[in-house]
């Protein structure tokens, strides 16, 4: 008994990344405040201290998950096209078409981490510091929206605003149906956003 | 004070569907299972029996609810439209955009519903019949989807079921963001949602 306890809490295959998988699906499924470092502990058959040995407290454990979701997202934005067979820097409804893009896939591989971070609602210090990269993070897209719009690509008779947060909308509804190994892949899912945003589902 | 609780139990302005409305507003606030009868009791300032004799349950309210915003939804794709000038049928294409335009409606005019609606993820049976309702809701979309890709009117590279999720993900997550009296009103929201569903932003 004492031996099976000891082969259990030594079991390999969690290292911090493991617990924070675990801890985001149980985060998702029963909602963080229900879901306490026992529970997790339970789930994981973890000791608590060997929980606390990776991380400092459960809103710690939170922080990190969303930190993951939002960096994912952020170094969409943060990357770089390069410059155009021309020698120029690429337009801006190029960037924004890179942008969606680069958003479903983040989603489609990050999608727990994700789904997490979009029911945040900013209960406590770590949600609120969320909530504050999220709008930064929809300030960016708004404004990449405005530039393509003032050069011409894009219509400019829908508040930029607006379409950022449609656009996201569309792509951010993936976390509710979107199931790994399902008939579409990433760069599918992708193509079909874009398709829809930028071309319209119209046939002309 | 025994006058001031008789006062709190009569005041007037809470028929059937005002305590609906609060009760909508708590459960999307604080979640349906930490708000209890007693909680809402006392938000209305109301005797726990005074809600009873309008519900049978908490479980009534939220039934209740979540009919509400499913039937608003329904109507929307059981209006017909109008025969065209010319005496025909309207095609699936109009349907669709009348579809999209009623539901952005639905969605503004009854926000909190159609949130707690959004949220629900089958815990009880009032939860799984609201779901499977939802399925068939997104089931009749798709099948207009597919029926306006067979008459030539919208591209049909895309999966008609992934067009229909994609579509209504834009237009449920204006639930996250739309605030009643904001910039815009719901008829022009509905204009900018079918003018990037249907038309897409680039400008040609």
């Amino acid at each position: 008994m004492s031996e099976m306890q000891t082969t259990r809490r030594g079991r390999p295959g969690y290292d911090q990344q493991g617990i924070l998988d675990v801890a985001v699906a149980a985060f998702n499924e029963h909602g963080y405040d229900a879901t306490s470092i026992g529970k997790l502990a339970e789930r994981l058959g973890l000791s608590k201290s060997a929980i606390y040995h990776h991380f400092a407290s459960k809103d710690d454990i939170l922080d990190r998950a969303l930190d993951a979701a939002l960096s994912g997202l952020e170094a969409v934005v943060d990357d770089p096209l390069p410059l155009t067979d021309g020698g120029r820097a690429p337009d801006a409804v190029a960037r924004l078409e890179h942008v969606l893009r680069g958003a479903v896939h983040v989603l489609v591989s990050q999608l727990p981490a994700v789904t997490l971070l979009l029911r945040v609602r900013g209960n406590t210090d770590v949600e609120r510091r969320a909530l504050t990269r999220r709008r930064a993070f929809d300030r960016r897209i708004t404004a990449l929206v405005g530039e393509a719009q003032a050069e011409g690509s894009l219509r400019s008779d829908i508040d930029a605003a607006v379409v950022a947060r449609l656009t996201f909308g569309m792509i951010n509804s993936i976390v509710e149906w979107y199931r790994p190994g399902g008939r579409e892949g990433a760069d599918r899912l992708a193509d079909d956003v874009v398709a829809i945003a930028l071309d319209g589902l119209r046939r002309r």
